[in-house]
């Protein structure tokens, strides 16, 4: 079980936003200027298609590295605890990425990837209570049942039932899918399969949040940006004042230094290889730049150089063990706190001398930076809100949705 | 460095408490049948010794792995900042014998050793404040300047200054010692060298307590008891109804047993390979015990089966670096926290896959259990005599000073 979908190798670009059917977003709130046909049209799915299949467009995957297919594919309606969504906007994620090209895992084809993105109900199955048509929501590719031990602790996200599973392209109800194209089934992809028009999903994976955020900025807030914000405020904590390392400059580092500005941290040391991230990352409030290449010495030790000892937090995004050993041995001794993100190579090993542990670093692993979707969502919604948090500069592209392969391109550049 | 006081491998036996002069404490604060003559003959000393070198008997180790010596030694007045301490009753712990068998260290000969210890205050050095003579302490063998970054540091208790140092055997004023005999040195242990009637100790090396408490029990908190009390509570910090596992049920880790009884834990798990012990440890909280010999699968798993996934805590206190594996292994994902106590042999890795962090679990490290010895250890005491702490049980035995060396042997014996 990969527990996070961050990319398993030094995680590479700034969020992808791709441009599914904007015109809905105003119909339906009206905020900014609208096609009122859009919005009667829409407006006649929303009530008329509740219990009835959807054909809609939606870009599929029907094999590994292969560019993805635009088709129209059916969305049957959401069976018990279930919410069908129309997708407004959905992000790219180095880990559909990761899945699309299917190396090392059990490929599962054709398949709707897909899980940073925002939408709107259009329906709801049996026994959901919490979540009406109408209500503006992020999918999340972990959820919340709020009934097992993970989700009563208040120290952990990782919901027993609706953890986030890879390996599944069914839904957990009947272990069917909800997606078909002339009666054959197309596989969900982490509960959410976002590169589609309609989607069903788990109502435990739906965080619903304030009618007035934007989808198009929000979005980006499903996955990647929660994960490294939270690594930061939730997990490293760092007070007021406090040195924090950031380990990784991608989209998931940044957000993690994000979180460190937010947090009012004094230095932000940025780490990466690619020297090119380093202007890049002043925008995120990353003070300092480090090029481990740029040294002889372990990273470690130049950090603990720079610092008089060592920095108070360090987040590590990379997923690079390497990296990660290095971002536990570069915090301060007596209270230093690690805080690991990414994800690794399956088989590579944390090692240290258990003496950088009994002098008093704690080292800790966090998944989707501890937000609990339902619960902690929304207000990760209110900081952009309440401008706390910005948005906008983590978008570096926008792009149709008919043009998703580009995107993927892109991102296999590292543009 | 080695960080802590607690054994470098299993720790082995309980607390050996050795009767250095009773009959003053109560001379001096007079709660029990004392001697009149005595009580006069103390007091004569405190007023009139002050400023003067003092001739008293000491246990001086004068050669790796050979009895003790028990000799008349002068030991000079305290200088700046520290203190002369009349020790009263001195427990003996398994790092005196590491230390005194010299094995793999650089040898300091003759030293006194000891360092668990208490005793009353006989005359203060210039730029003592806080304490006075006749104030009832515990010397503690790491310190707490007040002044450091660690010491102002609420996560941490490794002040910069006075943190343990096993090698120094000289005062930090002057590089001196304080001990002498025929005008010959006698280095100092541990910065505390209990194993005397007289001893002089850094004043940021003393926590002055409850001038009720008594010395022949209070004596055996200033080490491993603390430690491994603290280890669970200040660390590892189960709340009410969690399940803890503790590995290694000598003193230290009894003692972390002790706290997860005084936190409510629900399940005491003690893990140990001398069956001999489950006994006894019932006597200390502990509600099931494992030894690994008994079983054929990984310990972590063992433990993981019989709860459900996991502990919530765990404390490390052997210093075996596969038990710190496993330790760290067998508690629950989404909120297992483990914590480190005993101290591995020097090239010991510990090595583990990253994904076990991923999953939330959190791992610390701790030296003497995350007390500050001047502020915090007054508090330990108190909790003793708030009857919350039972201190009697873990006092095995109680030998005469000139009788130490048997103590040595009966620890060696693990008796």
């Amino acid at each position: 079980m990969v527990p996070t979908c961050v990319p398993p190798s030094h995680s590479g670009g700034f969020v992808f936003r791709l441009y599914i059917s904007p015109s809905t977003i105003t119909s339906l709130y009206g905020h900014t200027k609208q096609n009122k046909t859009t919005q009667h049209k829409q407006q006649f799915i929303t009530t008329m298609s509740s219990g009835q299949v959807i054909r809609c467009k939606a870009a599929v995957a029907r094999e590994p590295g292969k560019p993805l297919v635009i088709e129209e594919v059916e969305v049957a309606p959401p069976q018990k605890m279930e919410v069908r969504l129309k997708i407004h906007f959905t992000s790219l994620c180095h880990t559909d990425v990761y899945f699309w090209e299917a190396k090392g895992q059990h490929p599962l084809f054709p398949r709707i990837l897909g899980h940073e993105a925002g939408g709107i109900v259009e329906s709801v199955g049996e026994g959901v209570t919490e979540l009406k048509p109408g209500d503006k929501v992020l999918p999340i590719f972990t959820g919340e049942c709020g009934e097992c031990r993970h989700c009563k602790s208040e120290e952990s996200n990782m919901c027993d039932l609706l953890r986030i599973n890879t390996d599944r392209g069914v839904m957990i109800n009947d272990g069917k899918t909800r997606f078909s194209k002339d009666g054959q089934p197309i596989y969900h992809f982490l509960g959410t399969s976002t590169f589609s028009e309609y989607t069903v999903v788990h109502s435990g994976c739906v965080a619903k949040i304030n009618p007035d955020a934007p989808l198009d900025k929000v979005c980006v807030l499903s996955c990647g940006i929660s994960t490294g914000m939270g690594a930061t405020l939730n997990v490293a904590k760092p007070k007021k004042g406090m040195s924090v390392a950031i380990f990784g400059l991608g989209a998931v580092g940044l957000a993690a230094a994000e979180g460190a500005r937010i947090a009012g941290a004094s230095r932000i040391i940025g780490i990466d290889l690619n020297p090119s991230r380093a202007k890049e990352a002043m925008k995120f409030g990353v003070t300092e730049f480090v090029n481990p290449k740029d040294h002889d010495k372990p990273i470690h030790e130049v950090i603990a150089a720079m610092t008089d000892g060592g920095v108070d937090r360090s987040v590590e995004c990379t997923g690079n063990v390497k990296a990660m050993i290095s971002a536990f041995e570069c915090v301060h001794d007596g209270w230093g706190v690690a805080v690991l993100v990414g994800v690794p190579n399956k088989d590579d090993e944390f090692k240290t001398l258990p003496i950088n542990f009994l002098n008093e670093r704690t080292l800790k692993g966090t998944f989707f930076g501890n937000y609990k979707p339902r619960t902690d969502i929304p207000g990760v919604v209110e900081k952009y809100m309440n401008k706390e948090l910005e948005v906008e500069k983590f978008i570096t592209h926008t792009i149709g949705f008919s043009e998703i392969n580009k995107a993927f391109d892109y991102m296999l550049k590292g543009e």
